[in-house]
């Protein structure tokens, strides 16, 4: 029995089900990391095989008849003897519920064809944006779209299949709901970045280029991350194209990736810090959680607002780089001046309207993600074709950011998350900006945890974030989960006078 | 339907349950190999749980009752219309008869503890190891023998236990045969030693030893394994405590592991080209036989006749450092003489008695393996306790080497093997020496294959080999494929002679 269950026949039965679906899941997981890190080329159609083969199998535990009875029964019980039942019970009944759902909507044939079409489609995708060749990609794109419009209908929605895609990401969210908070972030980001403009304070970010060796980015990472609070006897950090976190069914092994530059001190590590927001999180699920439904982070909202929170209010802070300048500046003496830490600071914080998602600043950002939210919107309503998205993309980037990729590389083949089949994933980075602006005002009222980071201790802020957040796994739904923490449900106001401050005060607005 | 099987529709649905199976197995493998060079410590547990469930599953895939009719109606079939059956079929059919035994002798619970109890025995292995502390692994050594004997009674055996457990990797290989063959090794190689010894000749491995950086290490590794004929586009290339190969159902994904040292130049050469020799033998098996029972080596002996040619016959030979000692030396050029091939070509052949078997010579490296199959053979006979074991080894070593390890480490501890309840399986290591002998003498009459690899082209020993072995898989079993080869059974006369020649040259005896 585990621990964290109050003591009932059903509530055993029905974690032990749970627990070897979740024992399988880590091997399926285990072959999706290795595809993207280690994996030779040549061994993509035996993988495809070997990930269709088990998600099968990982599909027949989910979906056993049985937990649907546990289920009911469970449920019966709680009407009848709610007394005998904690908090912790009903939430594990409630997820199990939901994932049992999501689950059974979908026959097993399809959840084979859609993780064989992915598995191909990560490879497809890479090879198009090394070829920088849209039509490499584009068969399989269809493929998955088609697949994602059919997942849609096996899931069921109220308004627009779109919602159905958004609330497997993100419980609860809509298509509506989403345009009206995005559009209030999107208004205030125009307007900032007239004033910014209008302002006309010249800066630049030279400071960041240079010649920074591979292996002292590697040594300060490392120093870094676990001050961080990142286990490395718990995780590992490796190289792939897109960087990722990925959690084996416990915070007992829970790996990052990231990607690395010679000639640009930032790149690697604002993606290092970001991914280690996502893996303290799990690695500060509480324990006994491992192998059930309650493991892991809640939603990609919410996970999002860690990582967010790690690389944009803590990493991008000035208090941050108060506390590691000069630790990074002792590693590259010759690259960065010991007086540099202001320009530094203005440099990692530069508005400037880019190509590439991860790494615009943290005001463009939003309106990179607004974009892929309007182009999946239009996908999924037909309105858009799949082989018109390197003309919608160009066009779009004109329209928001003001400027237009060259290549597909830089534009519609930049992230691998369609490869994946992630419709509707890309909105939970804004909303987890979001959540993450409005966790950290709170903390505010707890905690002086600018402070504490300046005089180089972050214990205080990893312990406000495991009592508050990570340790209750999926126990809290995000609703709750913000409403518990902050007294109120999302609110974008105080992402919105995030950035005023943060911007006024570095544009001297 | 697979094209290496006649249009049959019994044969195409054991492909398919078959093809099902090694896809999930090919998980499994994932899991082990990761484990091996890239889990994090904490993951142990975890991963436990993942490979012993999978286990379970693969064990439920590979015991479908329907095989057993599948295999019941095709032999009926094969009886009463043969012309119908290709030997492939028939090969095929007899080779899914013997995994279908070994599968359903073996209780599905029974399978599950003996890879959790081996998994977690790997990692306290590496913990006594590390620790030089032999009661770390007692206890779960004990476990596995115990294991090992009940998986014997399973199986089923004629004269001894032990035999049960040498048929599962060298079918039909017995104790009794195993000792036949072993005293012709063991006499001929204590008589070349004395005349070694007595002849007095005064050699060193002095050049071995210096500097050698590990970036060109790597370098001059990769060229030399694509030499060989490694397609590192479906492969790679790793570190993890004690070297092996690993293929996750066909030859388009299968990688090798080494482990390396700065300050001795042939330390990791030597077991890269070791793995490279089974890694060839993986990616050369016809590439339809994919995810079937004939994919793969045929048995370990075999396997290791391959890893042991590249090894010995190959990268302890003349013509070849004729060829590549010259690249070797312009990667290093302060540390390796130009003039100094003779030097280096008995300094890696240097006969010394030794600790550790990975690094012996090649003439008492059989008696390491004699000492562990008399170990083996005592403790499945009950004549030795697994408490006892760091002083028989320590007694056996004076016997049989002529020196004693002061350190567990590099006494009962040096090898992973058992840890992984691979009892029956060292014995394979002496027979792949072998039959390496053997087919290198069959090789030579159609071949000057020294004067091609002095040459510097591999491509004629590499086709010679796919022809005649790789292809085949497990089309033919080790007695079958050695008369087919070499025209009779296995005859240790021609390894007998090899040695003679060999030592007759370097010590002028």
């Amino acid at each position: 029995m585990a621990n964290f269950l109050s003591d009932n026949s059903l509530l055993s039965e029905l974690y032990s089900i749970d627990r070897e679906g979740y024992a399988l899941g880590g091997a399926l997981a285990l072959m999706h990391w290795d595809q993207e890190v280690y994996m030779p080329p040549k061994g993509i159609e035996l993988r495809a095989a070997s990930i269709a083969s088990l998600s099968g199998v990982v599909h027949d535990y989910s979906t056993n008849p049985r937990i649907r009875e546990l289920i009911h029964k469970l449920e019966a019980e709680i009407k009848r003897a709610p007394d005998k039942f904690t908090n912790i019970d009903r939430a594990y009944i409630r997820q199990a519920r939901r994932d049992f759902e999501l689950s059974t909507k979908l026959p097993r044939k399809f959840v084979q064809q859609f993780s064989e079409t992915v598995s191909r489609a990560t490879q497809s995708w890479q090879s198009a944006k090394e070829e920088d060749n849209f039509d490499i990609f584009r068969p399989d794109l269809e493929k998955i779209l088609d697949l994602s419009l059919e997942k849609a209908e096996y899931i069921g929605y109220k308004n627009s299949p779109y919602d159905a895609l958004l609330d497997l990401h993100e419980v609860g969210a809509t298509e509506k709901w989403i345009d009206d908070v995005f559009r209030e972030v999107k208004d205030k980001t125009v307007s900032l970045l007239r004033r910014i403009e209008q302002k006309g304070v010249i800066m630049n970010d030279r400071i960041l280029f240079g010649d920074f060796d591979l292996e002292n980015q590697s040594i300060f990472a490392r120093e870094l991350v676990e001050w961080l609070g990142y286990d490395l006897s718990a995780g590992r950090i490796d190289l792939s194209s897109h960087p990722f976190t990925i959690d084996f069914g416990g915070p007992q092994d829970v790996r990052i990736t990231t990607r690395v530059r010679r000639d640009q001190v930032n790149y690697a590590l604002m993606s290092t810090i970001h991914e280690t927001g996502h893996a303290v999180y799990e690695q500060r699920v509480n324990p006994e959680f491992t192998g059930s439904s309650l493991s892991s982070g809640v939603s990609l909202g919410i996970h999002e607002s860690q990582s967010r929170f790690f690389e944009n209010q803590v990493g991008r802070s000035l208090p941050f780089w108060r506390h590691w300048y000069s630790r990074l500046q002792g590693h590259y003496p010759d690259q960065l001046p010991p007086d540099g830490l202001r320009e530094f600071y203005t440099a990692i914080n530069l508005v400037r309207p880019s190509l590439i998602r991860t790494e615009a600043d943290e005001l463009t950002y939003n309106l990179h993600i607004i974009l892929r939210f309007e182009i999946e919107k239009g996908l999924v309503s037909k309105k858009y074709q799949v082989r018109d998205l390197p003309e919608i993309w160009r066009e779009k980037m004109r329209e928001y950011i003001g400027i237009v990729p060259e290549t597909n590389r830089e534009g519609v083949l930049q992230d691998v998350h369609w490869s994946h089949g992630s419709f509707g994933y890309f909105p939970t980075y804004t909303l987890g900006n979001l959540y993450s602006a409005q966790f950290a005002h709170k903390m505010s009222e707890a905690l002086d945890w600018q402070g504490e980071i300046e005089k180089g201790d972050f214990s205080a802020v990893r312990s406000w974030l495991s009592e508050n957040i990570h340790q209750y796994g999926k126990v809290y739904w995000p609703d709750e989960l913000t409403i518990k923490v902050t007294g109120e449900t999302l609110n974008p106001k105080h992402f919105v006078d995030y950035l005023e401050d943060k911007y006024s005060e570095i544009y001297q607005l």
